[in-house]
């Protein structure tokens, strides 16, 4: 089995083996587990956790409903009363048991029961395999603005299991494979050059493809947990994605996009803003569009929306004193952070997106 | 100015100069900052906060309606929001300006925002300065249950300004004064000696026995931070106290204890298991009792409420593993923690309690 070291604790890549879980629990002594599932994963992903891994008898499953719509603090106080009524204590477990949404609320959850009880990640998507799996980013949404209630802290251990991934949904596997080709982009020029051929991908290669982002998201936060600089260079294709998935979310009529669709846009809109003021050739940029509108579908963006959007960006959490602030790319493999990006470009950066 | 050295931030007590309060601002370059206050605080305290402490143009002042039926997650969305739509960044600043509730449910919000913002505490009430002000516990109440959600963490400073004090009420003195007297039972004879005496306090006498609690509450939280061991002598009156108080909270009809109150009653209670499973002198315990009884108001509790107040305990947030442990005193000045106490004594200690 392999393990990827991470700054406090492990990321297990499961291997059929998993008495590694077993002693996990064990060494510890927890009182009761609790598994936070949503009602999707209560469907599709429970029913496998429970048959594989040893858990003990008073396990109790914690249900919320699916959607990043319930991101909010109502569902976390909703658990957090549920934890109650059940009697959890300090000395209790939680394991989430799903997608982003799931191990962002629950570890917010874990982490401000009681002061913090401990927690276990078990991602069951692509996108948080490959993403919410590393850095210790917890929490959830207020109102359309993402992420901006939460702490950073540390799960016990993360559990890779990509038999989760069988009952994914396509499109679901398309955002969180967003995640990866930002990888590349940012750290990896080869890597990169190996995902733009989408349809090559088998089921076999994505566990190989899953250790190889973790490490490369890994190594980032090792060397800069708190985000003061490196980090940063994750939020490649965010901070227009962000605004682009926080405007579909809550604009009626609109389709509300999944992560990887939005950054998947955020990434194109963010290569034209690199050729404009970073040294990002323009052959890069075309090629970065090309895969991209190869793999996502296309939204198209009235002038209003547009303006809705960039309304949006000044709440960005990344920013601070009032100014925006991009990571862009000098070339393909070598981000550049802390870019500040004149408001006149945004328009023309909207129509690179556009044009076929 | 008298400073103490916190685990990582320092408590100031200041005297007229208040030029370090503009050094911690100036070093920081906070894009905003926002002054967290309750409606008695607003009203008792925030004009002499403004006028005393040099800030910049640009602050904000965020209220939330006073008492602790408030500290609740729904106050801290308020909070939370109110920050948002005031345009509050990853680099800006929270004052909480206020009691307990304030500072516990101020550093939660601030801890959460955006993954971490900056605070400092102003304790105004006697209780705040020699509690909440030190040991980084932040949180907010579940229903009765207090500060089931919340965190463990340091604000950037604490500063203890005694001129708050002059407009506190009589019942609010003597509710902080019950923590005083905890730190003489717990950690040194001569100063509960010395307190016993309450009616001989001054209020210039007040400033310094405020840094000796501070002092001694500050040396065992630096020892145990996670409260692993050690600072559960911190909770002596507390596991019965806070029973008593989340019982006469929720109860209608029982009059609201205010947190002294409650641990006042807390500490006879936990007195009498003292001499009944340690080492406490019945000479020691009635003293106690003599004390306390001298200045809190005598609560009468019916078997059924009693009843009741003991099934709160069961989710003490010190409990684990379902045992209800206790610290208690082997002698004035000697305590001992992870006691656990029969269910059958606790019928007993109250009737100790009653008996004039």
């Amino acid at each position: 089995m392999k393990i990827v070291e991470a700054q406090d604790h492990n990321i297990f890549f499961t291997d059929q083996d998993t008495g590694f879980f077993s002693e996990l629990l064990e060494k510890k002594a927890y009182s009761t587990v609790f598994v936070l599932v949503d009602t999707n994963t209560e469907k599709h992903c429970l029913p496998l956790f429970l048959s594989t891994y040893n858990l003990p008898d008073n396990v109790e499953v914690i249900s919320i409903e699916a959607g990043e719509e319930n991101k909010h603090i109502h569902t976390c106080l909703g658990v957090w009363e549920a934890l109650s009524d059940l009697g959890a204590d300090r000395k209790s477990l939680m394991i989430n048991l799903g997608g982003g949404v799931v191990t962002d609320l629950g570890g917010f959850v874990a982490a401000s029961f009681k002061r913090g009880i401990d927690f276990i990640n078990f991602p069951t998507s692509l996108l948080a395999m490959v993403d919410a799996s590393v850095g210790g980013k917890t929490g959830v949404d207020l109102g359309a603005l993402k992420n901006q209630v939460g702490s950073i802290i540390n799960p016990q251990a993360v559990v890779i299991d990509t038999a989760f991934l069988t009952t994914l949904p396509a499109n679901e596997y398309r955002s969180g494979y967003a995640e990866m080709l930002k990888h590349g982009l940012i750290q990896d020029p080869a890597y990169w050059k190996l995902l733009a051929n989408y349809k090559a991908i088998s089921t076999d290669d994505i566990a190989t493809h899953i250790q190889h982002s973790v490490q490369i998201k890994n190594k980032v936060v090792k060397e800069d947990p708190k985000e003061n600089g490196l980090r940063k260079i994750l939020n490649f294709g965010h901070t227009l994605g962000h605004a682009i998935e926080s405007y579909c979310l809550t604009e009626e009529g609109k389709t509300t996009l999944l992560h990887g669709e939005a950054i998947a846009i955020g990434m194109i809109l963010e290569a034209y803003l690199s050729v404009a003021l970073l040294n990002l050739p323009d052959k890069e940029a075309e090629e970065i569009k090309v895969v991209f509108d190869s793999i996502y579908p296309k939204v198209n963006f009235t002038e209003e929306e547009i303006d809705a959007i960039l309304s949006l960006l000044i709440y960005d959490k990344k920013n601070s004193h009032g100014k925006i602030q991009f990571c862009l790319l000098d070339k393909i493999g070598a981000p550049q952070w802390d870019i500040e990006v004149p408001t006149a470009l945004f328009k023309d950066a909207f129509r690179f997106y556009a044009k076929n």
